[in-house]
């Protein structure tokens, strides 16, 4: 790929078609578009445009197609695999001014908002009315809606309520040509020949700038039960998570905690939580309906399968205090890992019974190239987030020797029936990893289909593959 | 598209191949090969062949890639858009001896199958082991897996448990290349990449051959209730619909009748059932779940939705012999209304609050045009199966004129939000009204991802565009 730079021209037509108040050209400002929160990479654009509306979006793709620009788009930049940094410089899409909620509608439980508004805010907003949008990503107090679409995002109550491809009905998308299409209908079932709102979820911005959706809602359950079990070992935690099912209950919500994870989050954010002699590992699971009784009866079957698989004590959150108490330590997990040590972020994922056989390699894997982790992660999807400590290893060893290590790993991933990322994406840093699990042809035909959307291949130059 | 004839030398290659007892060349032996259940179109390939493995199939494409030569799948025969008709003549790939599950894993909750396992026997398979896959075509005593997966299909349960783009997690397809891939990985969610999975959903047999997926499956509800409401009109029934999501039920089934589509199934099936005068629609409601109590509560609140919408009476169905009767009037619909009329289907979805204006819409025009109309279908998903009746209508109008009324019925539909197929495909049928959805930039997408997969367009030509 080879690109242009902006000129003192472009740099003009850019600023005419956005307006000067919505574009940044100064180096020193552009701080907080250079990064996301992957690790501690830093790519700096030439420009940062925040265009207030598609049509704006429209006008600057075809200027940039014409002058073969590279254009990145930036969602709330909580990305976890460098998808939204501009690696090849050029203009980066802000979507922050495109953070209208356009309707709610409350008849046909849908609503349509624009790609920038923070998933929170929509949350809430549906929440209002009676109503649920239930991919929750832990970052969803800052990421975008449009960035959960573009990055496949998940969250702790896909377990129960499927993914984010079964919410997202429709979606409008600026293409590198200028044209404006909405890839669906606004349906719950839809078979009129291929779909292309299924194929921009997960596509990173590398296909087209997403810029309105349609969502699907559904009725809020009015009750919630969570429990937090220990166990003395992380094979017995994981061990437990496939026989909940198996008893016949779907949570809505099964998450894994390392002790160390917890450790460091009581050290970081002074959570009051008794941490168990013995206990190595924990599962916080939630169970959400509209009647109690069956909440509880649910519970105690759950208690069971726990007890079955050696849990050493079982905790019930009882008042919305204690829930929220819980669930601050696992949504403050990434971040006292973050502030504790330089990392790296594995997504892996896997069938979830082969969950004890996973963490049990990833910590043999570990002690053979002398890395430390702590794993969490969304186990009732089998979703493990694998937070490689730099600890003492020297810089050399964690810059060259450790790669080796992520790719056992992912190796050991793809043998056990999994993929290298369930909900972060592939980015900029697992790119490398990507022939672990697709053949030549396979990637051929992704390849193929970036080219169809993007003949210049002017979007998200550098990522995926 | 310019395909070749098969000749003597490449018969008996395809012969040497597929195995002499596995392919049919006799004309008068595959009248069953030449039908699906769209309308009276009929159309004759060159040869029938019945392969056994995923590695037939792929020296098979790679032989009709080389003398291009077209090849069009077919899986149970039961498509409502002709889509399995070998309009070019040329190899019909029968799956139907790849009738293997391969394996119900209890631990993962998922299944590995062949695409020729029909899709009763698949659901009674894993119901012995107390599972559930919830995707149940009115077909589905015949039609098959990988067929369902070719068009997104659907069925009444869709409504509560998502559509068959949430349970499919990874497929085995053989490229026209003879190259075979799996599109995803075996878990619940998937961020790495572009979703070929999801692409090969709906796809109709013209991106690749399904040969094996992988299905998730979900603990079995133990219990379900179900009523049927009579109402004095179509709109007031469509009414409801939407009203009883707004009381927070999510159904397990939301079916919508029209009079005379119960009337046609009670003199074709002599089924017993009370049809009381100043009925004019029907709504089946059917709630599931592992607890009475809350089943009960929730008719409850459906029967007040129902009433508040001027239901005439409400029907509970008891014991299983009951759902059992109630269940046959909606499932034998289809073939009643086949067996009384020449007809044309249509498979209009709209958002499900938009539903009394469709079914008034659809009644103009069929005033407008001189036709009359049985509908009924998934009225939860907003999913009306349009049964456009011969009747009096003389063979020219039906020939000529009805095409304008079924373009406005689309026109219609689309303007409502909807589309033009909610889970029969586009296939051969519907593939000129294409454009009353989609723009030309829209299309030019999707044909330029068929050429990436199929640059020499041998696999199913002439379908969706």
């Amino acid at each position: 790929m080879s690109f242009n730079k902006i000129t003192e021209d472009l740099f003009g037509k850019i600023e005419s078609l956005i307006g000067k108040e919505n574009i940044i050209v100064e180096h020193a400002d552009m701080e907080r578009y250079s990064r996301d929160e992957t690790e501690d990479l830093q790519f700096y654009p030439e420009i940062v445009v925040k265009p207030v509306s598609a049509e704006q979006i429209s006008l600057l793709l075809q200027l940039c197609n014409e002058h073969n620009l590279p254009v990145t788009a930036r969602g709330g930049g909580t990305g976890l695999s460098g998808a939204a940094l501009p690696v090849h410089g050029g203009v980066l899409i802000s979507l922050e001014k495109l953070d209208k909620i356009i309707e709610i509608d409350e008849r046909n439980l849908q609503a349509t908002l624009e790609s920038g508004v923070i998933t929170q805010v929509f949350m809430d907003a549906v929440a209002e009315k009676g109503l649920l949008y239930p991919v929750d990503p832990s970052s969803k107090g800052s990421c975008y809606m449009g960035g959960n679409i573009a990055h496949g995002s998940g969250g702790p109550r896909v377990v129960k309520y499927g993914t984010i491809r079964e919410y997202i009905l429709n979606v409008e998308v600026v293409l590198p040509s200028g044209e404006i299409i909405w890839t669906g209908a606004n349906t719950l079932k839809n078979a009129s020949g291929y779909s292309l709102t299924q194929l921009m979820i997960g596509s990173e911005g590398t296909l087209g700038i997403i810029t309105k959706m349609v969502v699907k809602l559904i009725p809020r359950p009015t009750h919630d039960v969570l429990m937090m079990a220990s166990f003395p070992s992380n094979e017995q935690a994981c061990s437990a998570v496939s026989a909940i099912f198996r008893a016949g209950v779907v949570p809505s919500a099964l998450e894994f905690m390392e002790r160390r994870g917890v450790e460091w989050v009581i050290e970081y954010d002074h959570i009051q939580f008794d941490l168990k002699d013995g206990a190595a590992a924990f599962l916080m699971v939630e169970v959400d309906g509209n009647n109690m009784d069956v909440l509880f009866a649910e519970c105690e079957k759950i208690n069971e399968v726990l007890e079955m698989n050696g849990c050493l004590d079982v905790l019930f959150a009882d008042t919305s205090a204690q829930k929220d108490d819980l669930w601050r330590i696992r949504r403050v997990m990434p971040v006292s890992v973050k502030s504790n040590s330089i990392y790296k972020e594995e997504d892996t994922v896997v069938p979830r019974a082969e969950l004890p056989r996973l963490i049990h390699g990833i910590k043999e894997i570990g002690g053979k190239y002398g890395f430390e982790s702590i794993c969490y992660g969304h186990a009732g999807d089998g979703n493990l987030h694998v937070n490689i400590i730099k600890g003492s290893m020297d810089d050399n060893d964690w810059t060259n020797k450790l790669k080796e290590g992520i790719r056992e790993i992912f190796e050991l991933t793809v043998s056990l029936g999994g993929t290298i990322s369930g909900e972060h994406g592939i980015g900029l840093v697992q790119r490398e990893f990507m022939p672990i699990k697709f053949s030549n042809v396979h990637l051929d035909i992704m390849r193929g289909i970036k080219q169809v959307f993007d003949p210049k291949g002017i979007l998200n130059p550098g990522k995926i593959f």
